[in-house]
């Protein structure tokens, strides 16, 4: 591969350049014509045994073949000795046999010419060195032979629209409840989760928080050939589907997610994704049951959000965002009504609603004086709209049309709302029982999500008619808020991205350049070159003897720096390698030659360039803007404003490449510290675009470089009021075949 | 009242100088021995009839009298025609009267004696002037007579321990299944709410999730006489009651608070609040629902932090909370053990404890020594410590004792845990049945939380089970970790007020300083009264001519600023009355004539003091101080950085008065520029002994005061290194009786 850094700019529609991985048809996975399973057992207390039981209780339609060496019938099936034996075309391969003879059934597997395997057993990349090879060895015999494999370490899936468990998760058991009931029985989620006990308890969530029936949960355990964004990418083209939910502790193949991302979105498939191990003790936890190190939760934040994942860490989020894109279109904008029949419980959805980024305005006139037909008196209908509690108790006498209904009703319908709550007390189901048919007809009509919220506990009753209705009632005031929240992003980041025109490939950088980088380069190098690529610094002069620098500041004509330029010297001030502020001829020889003694006292091996002789930059703010490398993600630009905003604030946006001027205006807009650069407040607004333009040359720079550039550094760059430009004041440049370099310059 | 400033200084112990309230026996309000319910009705329909209607269905022991002057019976009951034609003396009187003849039946309870009413209709201070007019009159008739009032526009309360209903609230209506059942009948829930909507679902909620029984449900609509904080100094005193829920949109007689809160902490009963109408639609909503106006919320936040209130914004939450201080004992510290049948979440649950403040460490070599008996070799034991689905699904055959209930009983008994989280599917009730001996008994010896959760939703057999068991299921991993960090604040809050030496009073200023500060004072006497309170500024002198002004600068011998003083003059640079950096005496001359033309010309009318010569200040870190007036809870402190931290990063902290050392260092700990004033990354630790020092003396000036001062802006204070103090560069003093500016100097 090409580098990760060049990879990830495959958003941009070309094809990747080293092998693709082959797009195998995961629909014969998840629907087989056949399963052998491997290690098959009568007893449903064990895991082997409960693969069988589950395929049985569900009348699996297709040819299913048990594997047994001892055994001549289970469950009064015929059992055959070996794979080879059955001698039939094997779509799916169920292995349940433990970690130390996994790697010859799979061997079998793809001897016969069996199309998919599941591995389920543990003992491989969480069990030490041993398993982690076994694990290898596991993906290069997918590789080597085309046999797909699922797993180790995994939970396998349930096929629920097709009633295919090929899983041993007792959550698929008929017998318990949590199965039973559904909304429609048309699922429209897909549950794609690393961790089985996760991904299946997140489908039974779906079910008992809002009735969602789940198309596939699909546990991809350790992953040592097929991975979750080989389920993502699958499931995209799935009709049904409407939500793609993901549990993820570290993606792998992260080049592909661009391309994936942009499908889901052209598709309206929104992808809700929780990362997890994003602390010490959740890293420590993921080695240990899945042997999977996490990469920096702050790559995979930026990376969602750059791609247009919706990113939770919230279980009731995740089934409530499930819901919404399920039962709801999109809201076109963040203007929320909130009917409810507590004043109180109005007020606290309002404070929720305004938290949470949306707004809830004061309606126009028209839909006022429409609410006031059916609103009391000590009601209220400005918004949020008072129906009051006598409404429910005791609907307007003889009105031909429900108060409640014809009120929610007024406001779905204006223009001046994208999105409606209604809070009632749904505690018993006697409110959603006599406005149903109401309701109902809203429901089929719907151009904008209407969240239903009770305020005491709603009933199982309520929770029932709401799913019979169309809607679906959220469990607090918080969920009912950061759901229409998450909802309006996910437009706005889908309708950016949508008119967002792809950025264009970075040109090749020259070899020599490409070269030079990858060794590491002096700051005279390294500023040499990015100005030759657009980056400017000051006016800078290499010297290699003391006339030279008296004459370069003469020229310069203004206070100079001399700083010592040796690619064997990264840490320049502790061999007495940097002057500043030197004006005057006496001062700078003085200083040359002090210079020249310290550095070759303290470092007679290095290969000295020369001495640089340095404008001093007249000071700007202080910005810092750099490549970092991120294991899982590869390059990545950081920016933030220099001193206390980096070091104390901490208030720094990482994003990955490529960036251009938009996006580097967007990274510099989501800093604390933007109303510094904006000019908020009276102060002089600062040059964005000069600073943004270097944003994208540096981009252009790394990208073109292929994978040369293991970091670069610019800080202080100083960025002046606007129109009068930047100047990088000091460069470090960290090639890919250097160490990484801590606290350098 | 003297002055909310001074009273939020009763904290300290002393008694209220003003009238104190009576302390009504609010113990006779919510267990009355008679009863009348003044407009009575048959039908259960109705509001009036559904008062009668639960008194009947809960069979209410005491004496119970219907009022009406139309009907001779009601639901086959004699009635009287008029409160005073019962005879007998009466607790409490039911008003369901309309809002325009409330206010004479209220004056007919206070003639026949009566001690208590609850005036439910809305109509009143919401609904305009009127209505606003006579809400005060109810208070009035309290004052004047002695009969206590709750409401009105309120669902007045729910005993629910001694089964009497005093309100309409269908909650409480037997034939509702939320009512049904509790966990043992004790309860340990007090609810006291603004909003009765949402009084009664809170405690609907409390039960629906956790099981928990509540004591009192107290609604008190528009607090015309008693209000929350009545029924909260109450209830501090039941026993049964462990936790005090409140829901409030602003309280009244804040002073009182300090007070109360103490007693809390002191009993041991948490207090956790819920504020709404923070942001302005919730504000608005509150205003046409209560008639009530809402304080800054960054006041109620300080005070309730301040005071060791709990502040959540979250129904769940407060239910969780409630089930937390009802069921385990207040957990030492914050180092939490997970233990998980889940590998994936127990990775999200270390994640959601880490981002809740809490540690998980990895554990002791003796507990892991203990845990590895029962953990299979897959599993892990270092914290998380994953047990496998296996160990729930076939506990190791034979054992003596149940894996996970001594996994979990190690884990309790640790000394290096101060908090025990385990996670299992208890999607059925499976688990629990087999566990529920072994789990009780560790309950019954419970020394530090444990808290259960599930991650495919719980079934109610399972929370049932638990609440059986003695402990309780949360209901998401988010909820977990956030109960047991606001459990961990709690207690840490708790130990640090009960370890602070309460504040000396204030000793009162001079009455002339008083006189002065509430006049208002020009810049030159403020810094003067400051610095004769230990608030020093630089080197004044204040010069009454241009011959004085030149020899002030030469005996500072170094560059000055010369300011225009005049008590009329608050914007001094608009009209030329600031002249910074003179050096020499020419200099001097010239700026004070250009000054006194300027300023003569532009503010003839003005009195002139003078012109103030002030050395002009070595530059530090700007720090700005300051006092300002919350309309609820008085005089407060407002402390932050300067600059950008405070106009770009709203990064400044307020505190209600008194301030002392102790107290100002935990705010400038709260600012997120707290590492710049320590002295973080390299940098010179600031003197923030002399900064703290300053803002007890900015305290004790304001409390010494009484009331005089309405703002206080002391901007900037330059902060100097370690050991070099501060000096106040611009000081602005706003008295009581001046207007309130905006913007000044």
């Amino acid at each position: 591969m090409a580098g990760t850094a060049a990879s990830i700019d495959l958003g941009a529609g070309r094809q990747p350049t080293a092998s693709p991985p082959k797009r195998p048809n995961l629909g014969d996975f998840l629907a087989p014509r056949s399963i052998a399973i491997v290690g098959a057992s009568a007893d449903p207390a064990t895991i082997r045994g409960r693969l069988l039981d589950y395929l049985l209780q569900r009348n699996y339609a297709g040819a299913l073949y048990l594997v047994s060496p001892s055994q001549p019938e289970i469950r009064g099936r015929k059992t055959y000795p070996t794979l080879a034996s059955i001698g039939e075309p094997i779509d799916l391969v169920l292995i349940a046999t433990r970690a130390d003879v996994t790697l010859s059934i799979v061997e079998e597997c793809a001897r016969i010419g069996a199309r998919f395997a599941i591995c389920y057993s543990s003992g491989f990349a969480e069990a030490g060195e041993e398993g982690e090879a076994a694990q290898r060895r596991l993906g290069e015999i997918a590789a080597e032979t085309g046999l797909r494999i699922c797993g180790p370490n995994t939970a396998g899936f349930f096929n629920v629209r097709d009633e295919i468990p090929a899983t041993f998760a007792r959550n698929v058991d008929e017998s318990r409840a949590a199965i039973a009931s559904g909304r429609t029985g048309a699922g429209t989620v897909t549950v794609v989760a690393q961790s089985g006990g996760l991904g299946y308890a997140m489908s039974d969530r779906c079910r008992a928080e809002h009735g969602l029936d789940v198309n596939f949960v699909i546990s991809t355990g350790n992953e040592a050939d097929l991975g979750t964004l080989d389920f993502v990418d699958h499931v995209i083209e799935d009709e049904g589907t409407k939500a793609i939910l993901l549990l993820v502790e570290a993606l792998k193949d992260t080049a592909r997610l661009p391309v994936i991302a942009a499908h889901a979105l052209a598709a309206g498939k929104p992808i809700i994704v929780s990362k997890f191990g994003r602390t010490e003790a959740g890293s420590r936890a993921i080695n240990s049951h899945a042997g999977r190190l996490t990469g920096s939760s702050d790559a995979y934040d930026a990376v969602f959000a750059r791609y247009g994942l919706l990113s939770t860490d919230d279980e009731n989020e995740m089934a409530d965002l499930a819901a919404a894109f399920s039962l709801f279109p999109l809201p076109q904008g963040n203007r929320v009504a909130i009917m409810t029949t507590s004043g109180g419980a109005g007020v606290w959805m309002a404070d929720a609603c305004e938290a949470a980024g949306l707004a809830v305005p004061i309606l126009d006139d028209a839909t006022q004086a429409e609410l006031a037909k059916y609103v009391p008196s000590y009601g209220a209908t400005h918004n949020p709209v008072d129906l009051t509690a006598q409404v429910t108790v005791n609907p307007l006498g003889g009105a031909a049309e429900s108060p409640l209904v014809a009120s929610l009703a007024a406001l779905h319908d204006s223009d001046g709302i994208d999105a409606v709550i209604l809070i009632a007390n749904m505690s018993d189901g006697n409110v959603l029982a006599r406005e149903q048919a109401g309701l109902s007809a809203l429901a089929a009509r719907l151009r904008k999500p209407v969240l239903l919220y009770s305020h005491a506990p709603a009933s199982p009753k309520s929770l029932q008619l709401a799913q019979e209705i169309g809607l679906s009632v959220f469990a607090s005031t918080r969920r009912v808020a950061r759901t229409l929240g998450a909802m309006v992003r996910y437009a706005e980041t889908r309708g950016r991205i949508a008119a967002a025109t792809q950025p264009a490939p970075a040109p090749a950088l020259p070899a020599a350049d490409v070269a030079a980088l990858a060794g590491g380069l002096s700051e005279y190098k390294a500023k040499a070159l990015l100005a030759r690529h657009g980056l400017q610094g000051g006016s800078d002069v290499l010297a290699h003897s003391v006339d030279d620098a008296v004459a370069a500041a003469r020229v310069i004509a203004a206070p100079v720096a001399l700083k010592i330029q040796s690619d064997a010297i990264q840490h320049k001030t502790e061999v007495g390698g940097v002057a500043l502020g030197l004006e005057g001829d006496d001062a700078v020889r003085a200083a040359y030659e002090q210079m020249m003694a310290s550095v070759t006292a303290k470092r007679p091996d290095a290969a000295l360039d020369g001495i640089l002789v340095q404008k001093m930059l007249k000071p700007g703010t202080e910005f810092a803007l750099g490549i970092v490398r991120d294991p899982d993600f590869g390059a990545m630009m950081m920016a933030g404003l220099g001193g206390v905003y980096i070091e104390v604030l901490k208030d720094v946006m990482i994003e990955p490449l490529p960036v251009r001027r938009d996006t580097a205006l967007a990274m510099l807009k989501r800093l604390q510290a933007w109303p510094v650069l904006d000019g908020a407040r009276g102060r002089a607004p600062l040059d964005v675009e000069a600073l943004t333009a270097a944003m994208e040359q540096l981009s252009l720079l790394v990208e073109g470089s292929g994978d040369a550039v293991r970091e670069i550094d610019l800080n202080p760059v100083f960025v002046y009021p606007k129109g009068e430009g930047i100047a990088i004041a000091d460069a470090l440049v960290v090639g890919r075949d250097e160490p990484s370099i801590e606290g350098a310059h």
